[in-house]
């Protein structure tokens, strides 16, 4: 075999372990958070009809171009999974007797077969919640207190970017934006932040907005801070309204249950994707060292019941949580969890007595690595120095007969013998403190 | 949308949450105890270069005709990973710098598009523990000691076979059979327990093994109870010498060790695939309620050598355990974490109160799901029925304005106030007891 082969494949990575300890720590973080929620797992496959995937946006997405297609030996059509949304609908769609709202966490790989960034894999992890089955913004207002208490169990600080899709498409059209449009300049609204009013202005030049259009945007958002009570009175269609009183309602609602964290309302926040329907809300860092989003979601009421067309609806609202964005943001920080094993148990021709000895601290919880080599002392010590262990215990025929151990603190570089009657305790004092 | 989409690709499965919770609680039991034997965790990509996936076994063997094949859209060959050792024998040999031995768990999706039987899908989750880089036996019995502390904490009562392919290999060749045949013999050897001394003979017959030989094997097989000490008597190779020489050194390892748990010397264990070296194992359930193996694994010092070419020696020892032959074992039993949550909160137009306090009840580890359908009392109390609820907790204004939440115990129906200030004492104390 040539080494050529071992190369990984574009797009994909491999986590080793110091990188995989911490992942595992924020999966069991968020797993614990939605729990709290009463949130239930699912478990869906990756492998999917591709008629499935490909029928949520009717076949014209930009994402089925990046779907993984390959098909089976009974020559199904199949694609791997971008997504954890249609496996959840075609759940939904297959359990008619299914009890609402179904709140429920999936996290698991997805495949898109897309453009290579920094921090974007073709393979990852997402981590999703999802509530079917109620049009109340308490929902929501569930949604985002957990996001909250999530990224505080994580130690990000944290602020969410809040808007209504209802509030926007009102304000377009009444601005005068016909339908067709609205998609376009939601696009050059989305950019404001970062290309100013002019920029807006060039923008919807650029994509062939008419010019009375234009002028009435940039008019609009010349008129300074849009707040909500300012675009309240300012708009008057029902749409509007009903965007305003959803946002208000699921505001009181987090304020109002002493949710700490900060809500931004933002007025041009649209999200991407076009299945949002209502309220939307992007997660951002406090001290932006990551610009990109590190959580997203909203309100799709449609969707679901679009794709199983059954006559029924299926109000739903979901978040969504990039893990491996969120490693990018712990990046550097030594959690407790990125630790391998706290002791090395070493051997000196008494393997099944350190078996046993290893065993019984590992019952107490202590993390243990037996040296399986047999190498000389040296280079065990050597190599527990290198893996960062706390302390080697050293078990040599001795240390047997004598009833004792020889611990050594590997960062102090001191050794003593310890009862082994004590080591348990003694070990776990230390490790504790 | 035709609702014949809505359907499960062939040999996968949506896991529903009564089920995932349990799959759950099995995984981060077996993390736990990887962990505490001092195992890091690693995890790989399922999509591979198909090249890599067909050099393992050159080309020849059953499994790569089992291998989701695919392209990317750069038109790169790949495959879904049939398993986790070829990846982690990537993972060793593009990092040269690896300290040795290296100590991984995996537990991920592998992916067969093999037949489909009860219990065996096409996707599914392998959890691995492999340990590269040490030859000695007491690497064996560490992972049978961390087998029988697994299988204790998930409340299964198991053995182990166990058996050495050095063994086994050097008893065939004293017993006269050629190289060539060997596998054929150990595959009829294999059924001894099932078919006995006859069926084995006719057995080999059909294999078209040569007469001489099925007559040393069947007079051996009827010398009587097949032991250690039998063999080592009766047979003389240096083969067999070495074979016993390991099987006696781990269990004495594992007996010394005081490690609880039976360990059956099973002289025909051999394992399906080719690639054991040196001491094999299968996990069997005590009381038989799953015939199959729930665990596997053994020795095999030449693949990863013989995959990366490179000159290096990589002795390795593994062990699989199959999260969903663990679930069935399971079945019927109602653990702890089966439960979704523990109280549903019902607000009465008190949305706001009622989000802030069942986050306070969450703060203190109590899972808790909010109503969110805005429903009536009657409903709301009737999903909490059928969901399993223990407690729903009934907050209207008067409560809000009393200072004092009214509790109903569903499994009692008995309703009573509580105090505000003491709801979340009150909860714990009957959560716990």
């Amino acid at each position: 075999m040539e080494n050529e082969v071992l190369k990984t494949v574009k797009g994909t990575k491999d986590f080793m372990p110091q990188e995989q300890m911490q992942r595992n720590w924020i999966r069991r973080t968020l797993e614990a958070v939605f729990e709290t929620y009463g949130c239930k797992p699912l478990e869906t496959p990756m492998l999917q009809h591709y008629e499935l995937l490909a029928s949520k946006y009717g076949g014209g997405d930009e994402i089925l171009k990046e779907v993984y297609r390959l098909n089976d030996q009974g020559d199904r059509e199949l694609g791997l999974r971008y997504d954890l949304t249609v496996p959840l609908t075609k759940v939904v769609g297959m359990n008619p007797e299914m009890r609402m709202p179904f709140k429920r966490y999936e996290i698991g790989k997805v495949f898109r077969d897309g453009p290579v960034k920094t921090g974007r894999l073709r393979e990852f992890i997402q981590c999703d919640v999802d509530i079917v089955g109620t049009t109340s913004v308490l929902a929501e207002a569930e949604l985002l207190s957990m996001a909250f208490e999530a990224f505080k169990r994580l130690g990000l600080d944290v602020y969410i970017e809040v808007n209504n899709r209802k509030l926007l498409s009102g304000v377009l059209q009444e601005l005068g934006a016909p339908t067709m449009r609205a998609g376009d300049v939601m696009l050059s609204l989305d950019k404001l932040e970062k290309i100013g009013v002019d920029g807006v202005r060039d923008d919807l030049r650029e994509r062939n907005v008419e010019e009375s259009l234009v002028l009435a945007i940039t008019s609009f958002l010349q008129e300074g801070v849009i707040t909500l009570d300012l675009l309240a009175e300012r708009f008057t269609s029902p749409l509007v309204q009903e965007g305003i009183r959803e946002l208000r309602d699921m505001l009181a609602y987090v304020k109002g249950a002493g949710v700490g964290g900060e809500l931004r309302f933002s007025p041009f926040l649209a999200r991407g994707l076009g299945i949002y329907t209502g309220i939307v809300y992007e997660i951002f860092l406090q001290d932006g060292s990551i610009t990109s989003s590190i959580g997203s979601g909203g309100r799709y009421d449609q969707i679901i019941g679009r794709l199983l067309d059954d006559g029924r609806e299926y109000p739903a609202v979901g978040i969504s949580f990039g893990l491996d964005v969120i490693l990018a943001a712990l990046a550097n920080r030594n959690t407790e969890e990125q630790k391998a094993a706290d002791v090395l148990v070493i051997p000196l021709g008494t393997e099944a007595s350190s078996l046993g000895l290893a065993n019984r601290l590992r019952e107490s919880g202590i993390r243990v690595e037996l040296e399986l080599t047999g190498r000389r002392l040296k280079k065990a010590l050597d190599y527990a120095n290198k893996e960062g262990f706390a302390f080697a215990l050293i078990y040599g025929e001795n240390e047997v007969n004598s009833g004792q151990v020889v611990v050594r603190d590997m960062r102090e570089g001191t050794e003593q013998p310890v009862p082994l009657e004590l080591v348990e305790k003694w070990l776990s004092d230390k490790l504790s403190g």
